[in-house]
């Protein structure tokens, strides 16, 4: 047992050791605790041999350790490295930096430090060739709003490690659309006034309303039974700052259901500019009458007739506990995966790089889009150089200016710090190999522990199978996943790519959590009455992904084929046409039409190919582009609140030249400015060609959402889910899958089996003791958290009531 | 364990005792052999108590037996009264029958008896209401070769139990659009003729030149290397049945890769009528050159110059075992769902009727197209009154004539004969329940032993999740499958229904087996190349369902929900307008607009509802129709080769008023008479209204197929997908899932769990050993096959060599 809990020690904790140092595991009595907790990750399947029988002892449990053939160079800063970086930017006098903590709205801070993603230019001479790792540089955002215009600035420190001769700080430019020094404008700043100085005024101004209508009031008193807060991008048209803000009723449990209690009341504000005295408030709107001053919205609510509409209220409706009578058969353990033999695959913590049947890639993790895949190879040959989330807008609509003017523009938030911790056996297979993610935040850097989980799994359904009157031959379906979760805000989006033995990979995306719901009063345009005085508030969910492929080099090609319709003649047709169908196939030649839409009736195969090099029989080899399930594009043509800011939302499939100068689709604030955002997706098409070039594919994975009951409390996986493939066109020379052993054809006649072969699989058989526990979840963790300035990496602690 | 065995032998074999009496259990030493083979089903998951852990014993394996609220109307008939249809046939002397063993092509035989679905109108009264049960009646096919225009005619004998006084026989006619008396012509009367006095007898003719080419010949000798075989369905244009044949390799072992070995040589047959004197050769096709005889055509290929293209030949690359290295990791077992407690359902084997976590349906089968399911209910509610396959296309097209020409409905062929057993732990898990199916083929009931399964599953992602500072909530998504295979010829058809812990069901087709493929000269247009002289040769598959719905009675509607762009201005806009989206909704009133697709963006939800039963906030319960993955309808246009025989395949949604006379949107024998067929699903359109009447889907599922080197020597399952979902939509008042107790809430806070809620889950943990051991497949079968007339019940023997 004592090598075993070494082992699982060394494999599941060495993210956190290698932050932590080696100090770590006896600082303040914690060791112990994550010696047990990566244990109970393996108590669910634990490994016997039983000596009655023939089978050997199973493998034992978790990832087999490997080494990297290459650092991974899209990896995070290690703690020291963080650590130099800040300590050396509080050493830059011009910055002006003041500590966090200690920051007030009107100081500068630093919001972010983590690792720039390295060119791809410079990428590819190191991975695919001898040239040195590329310089390593830091990614600093900094928060400056010791100035009236206050703004964010992206900068990059470097090279690394901190040299005080060679290392400089520069304005980060390249990556970004907008040529303004690596500055957006900060809308934020006065975040803190606006609340205590606004906001809370306001609700207190109109408390003697709230408290009539609701028996409560939002005036920032903890026991405040109301809350306030509204839009988001802001309204930024004609130089100003318009925000409106929604009154909502706060849950009186700890369940996160406060995005179901709208109250139908709505406050305009005028806050542009830095001086909260000049900012004004513009009117209110209650049940579609708009008032413009709160004397005028006072005045009409204390006269006769007005009518007023009733609260929404927390209830069991609204939790998402276990309700209803039990099903008796419910109680009973449910089918469950197992691990039998322990892990089939090979993982690289250090260098967070894995190994699975023929696949191998490496996982990186930032703070605006959380993980991402590089360098994803089947035997070795590189399919996709990146493969990542870009930015999920979630675009509502409404009567109200509330659900009318939202448009969350995700990566602002970041998923990275949203990237919780897994639940095992939940979220993920008990069984799974975890690893950990890091995010840096005033001045400290916070790891989630198992945010990032890796298993196998065995669908309920083959990969192959076909049966004669002799034989029937079948193929296991056991693929390889790897995922995270970020909850931002009401919603939890899990990420799942997918590896699978034919050389297919899936992009998935499901969506829980609380929908954020609209006032029912005049909303039926707008969504489905969904409860007492709330409707649904209909929305598109948009999620962007990057995919780089890089199909036998760079040098691809976009290829459409078509079946359409046909009416045709031939030779043996008896001079007579025939109503049939045929293959249209072209090129996509440049940037001008290399945006649109997944053909009807699915009619229209997307495919990325090497035209240089083709198959033997002279076909193209390459990928497929498949559309899997639910995808969409934004409903909302030239949204007023997004305006720029997402233009890559517009279409399904969007394909551009790749360039180290366009590396994202988005930036976290482009809803700081979003006529002129630091990236605006449209400005990456110039009409560049894109025959024989290396391409980048900006997917959009989707979901139009008009909630109803069933969203109650939570949106369930089952039906909000979108997802593509990308499977094999003629890249291989055959099905890849029949390389697998997890396969039988048995042969059969007159009523017998005369032969079951098996391929080696029954050598294999083991034996173990499985005990259908549910996993200990009383070691479930929030973040572990190390201060980097003043950098103390021997005491750190465990964080859950303030996750970011 | 004697009382497993029994409870086991019970359980599982009763469908097959039912139907052969108590003596089959000591007949020819088959009992025991069937007691074996029962047992190994629970072989896998042996269940023992463990008096040293806390845990209970863990129930025992199979499902809870119950009793069917009302017998299965839409069963099988018994054996018993197969045996008496057969032996009243054959005593009325008008019918002229001739067993079928001595039947030559100008006697009449019984092709099919089964069981003549109710009417609903009756069956409502039954299974809601206190009526007696339908008259029970036999459909009986007779094949009506006694005669220069020889039919498949349709009848029906009861009612049943057979007396030989009220016991009539009449034409089967209200099921058909085409009026007359049951009958369709029957263009396969002279097969044996076809073959030995036609297609061999040409094949001995050019066996010179097929000598030449390929070093074989077609003649009907047993060693033929090559084979003939055509198009389907014949060309029946201008009064004339031509057939186009093209001649194949036989592969040189068991495997069954015909269909990937075309030779590119085709001959046209002008064979219409009955005497296969006055059938003409009409021409050959080689290389897309024409030659309008034999002595043409040989002429030409001994002159100089002629092009002769090589053979496709088996090897390797056609045969589906294990090939190539083998990863290190894969030969130890891979991930394997289990079921620790056991079943968690309820059957009545008997009735083949299931409950499941509120749901509960029964299963039918017939011979056209296998498995259906009857009355699906949530907690007593009905929702579908009937759900199942109509019909299969395979359409394909080509530069030749094979390929062109080659239309297959497969139900032509049938789904329920080639619905074969399944193989434990590949098509279906392990620990799933396995059901019997039966059909009838010459005076004799097969039965395929455990072609439907029935299991639950544990998805790897959850059914809902939600995350915060404070706690975490995640519910498992176990779902319920029942799935059978049907393997029609090269492709195998795997048939999902899936019920939902929230409500949702889906239905899901996934593709294997082996392709069509064509000759690969001149096919560019139709296809990829895939090997030395192959092309992958397009074709669309689309499969046909009818989804009967009864959302809260049978007054339902059809309403569509669209997500618009939309350019508004608002009481709070400051009179300014907005870029923004709304909601259309609209019913669909009658069948002049009930044929349409799938939306572009999924912009339009499909909604079946009651607009009587509005929920309490007046918004219409109902059921969202929703396409999953990988939906499509007919490329082709007026197709040249099914005409009137598949106009179901045009759309992908079609919604017609329910009828007793329109119980099925095609018939087996349409390929028979493509003008003019048994059931044109096209004369289903009359207008009718359909706002609150009772309703009928018929729902398309499919796929755009363009095999790419990828598909050999299978297609795969992973991409060969299509499916639908049908998700509640106000139709409960929450969601559902919310009942069950699979699920964790995780309460924390400065790095510790402060609870962990189980919900009464804890409570069932128990013991059992695990050995991931492959089922024994030695025990697989073939069909138990009953003589029915003479009726022979006591001895049942074995049959794999001739499936039907």
């Amino acid at each position: 047992m004592k090598l075993l809990t070494t082992l699982l020690f060394g494999l599941l904790w060495q993210d956190v050791a290698a932050r932590t140092s080696k100090a770590y595991k006896g600082g303040r009595g914690r060791g112990k605790k994550l010696i047990h907790d990566a244990v109970r990750r393996s108590s669910e399947a634990r490994v016997t041999r039983d000596d009655t029988k023939e089978s050997v002892a199973c493998a034992e449990a978790l990832a087999t350790p490997i080494k990297a053939p290459k650092p991974n160079i899209w990896g995070q800063l290690t703690g020291d490295e963080a650590a130099s970086v800040i300590a050396w930017l509080f050493a830059q006098k011009e910055l002006n930096l003041t500590v966090s903590e200690n920051a007030t709205s009107w100081d500068n801070s630093v919001l972010l430090i983590e690792a720039l993603p390295p060119n791809k230019t410079d990428a590819l001479a190191f991975i695919d060739g001898c040239k040195a790792a590329p310089a390593k540089y830091a990614h600093v955002l900094l928060d400056h709003r010791a100035s009236e215009n206050p703004t964010y600035n992206d900068i990059i420190v470097g090279p690394l490690p901190i040299d005080n001769v060679t290392t400089t700080w520069k304005p980060l430019t390249y990556p970004f659309t907008k040529k303004n020094d690596g500055k957006v404008r900060n809308l934020d700043a006065d975040d803190d006034a606006l609340h205590d100085q606004w906001l809370y005024v306001i609700g207190a101004d109109v408390a003697d309303i709230t408290m009539d209508l609701w028996g409560g009031s939002a005036t920032g008193a903890e026991n405040d039974t109301l809350d306030i807060w509204g839009i988001d991008p802001l309204w930024q048209d004609d130089n100003k700052v318009i925000r409106w803000d929604a009154f909502w009723s706060i849950p009186e449990d700890d369940f996160d259901a406060e995005t179901l209690l709208p109250l139908g009341l709505y406050v305009m504000s005028d806050v542009t500019g830095r001086d909260p005295s000049k900012w004004k408030l513009e009117g209110w709107l209650y049940n579609d009458i708009f008032y413009n001053s709160t004397e005028a919205f006072r005045d009409a609510y204390f006269s006769e007739g007005f009518v007023k509409n009733g609260a929404n209220v927390e209830g069991d409706w609204a939790r998402t506990d276990q309700q209803g009578p039990v099903f008796p058969l419910d109680t009973a353990y449910p089918p469950t995966s197992i691990a039998p033999t322990g892990a089939r695959f090979a993982v690289d913590h250090d260098n967070k790089y894995v190994e699975w049947m023929g696949w191998s890639f490496y996982i990186g993790f930032s703070r605006d889009t959380g993980m991402s895949l590089h360098d994803i190879r089947y035997k070795g040959e590189r399919i996709l150089y990146e493969l990542g989330l870009q930015e999920a807008l979630a675009h509502y609509a409404g009567n109200d200016p509330m659900q009318s003017g939202t448009a969350y523009l995700d990566t602002f938030y970041g998923f990275g710090p949203y990237a919780f911790e897994l639940v095992s056996g939940y979220d993920c297979p008990a069984y799974a190999t975890y690893l950990n993610t890091s995010f840096y935040v005033a001045e400290t850097t916070h790891t989630h522990i198992s945010s990032i989980c890796l298993f196998e799994y065995t669908a309920d359904y083959p990969m192959q199978r076909h049966s004669t009157s002799k034989y029937v031959s079948v193929t296991k379906n056991t693929y390889f996943s790897v995922r995270s979760v970020s909850t931002v805000g009401n919603y939890d989006y899990m990420f799942t790519y997918g590896f699978y033995m034919d050389g297919s990979i899936s992009v998935e995306v499901r969506a829980s959590g609380y929908i954020q719901s609209a006032y029912f009063a005049n909303n039926e345009d707008y969504g489905f009455k969904i409860h007492d005085f709330l409707s649904g508030s209909m929305h598109d969910h948009v999620l962007n992904f990057k995919a780089d492929f890089d199909i036998l080099g760079t040098n691809n090609s976009v290829q459409l084929m078509s079946l359409v319709p046909a009416t045709k003649r031939y030779p043996w047709s008896q001079g007579k046409t025939r109503n049939t169908m045929a293959l249209e196939r072209s090129f996509i030649e440049s940037e001008k039409s290399s945006r649109f839409n997944w053909a009807d009736n699915g009619a229209t195969q997307v495919l990325v190919v090497n035209e240089d090099k083709p198959n033997k029989y002279g076909e193209l080899r390459g990928y497929r582009i498949l559309p899997y399930t639910g995808t969409a594009h934004l409903t909302v043509k030239d949204s007023s609140n997004v305006v720029n800011a997402a233009h890559w939302a517009e279409y399904d499939v969007q394909i551009t030249k790749q360039k180290d100068t366009e590396p994202k689709s988005a930036h976290p604030y482009n809803s700081q400015d979003v006529h002129d955002p630091p990236v605006n997706f449209a400005k990456f098409f110039n009409d560049e060609k894109l025959r024989k070039e290396d391409l980048v594919f900006w997917l959009n994975l989707g979901m139009h959402h008009v909630p109803h009951t069933g969203d109650l409390p939570n949106t369930v996986f089952t039906t909000a889910h979108s997802g593509i493939q990308f499977m094999p066109s003629n890249y291989f020379m055959g099905d890849v899958s029949r390389q697998t052993v997890n396969q039988v054809r048995v042969e059969y006649g007159g009523g017998n089996v005369s032969q079951v072969e098996n391929f080696g699989q029954k050598d294999q058989v083991c034996a173990l003791d499985f005990e259908p526990a549910e996993p200990d979840l009383s070691e479930y963790k929030g973040d572990v958290v190390v201060r980097k300035f003043p950098y103390d990496p021997n005491h750190p602690w465990y964080e859950t009531d303030a996750i970011v």
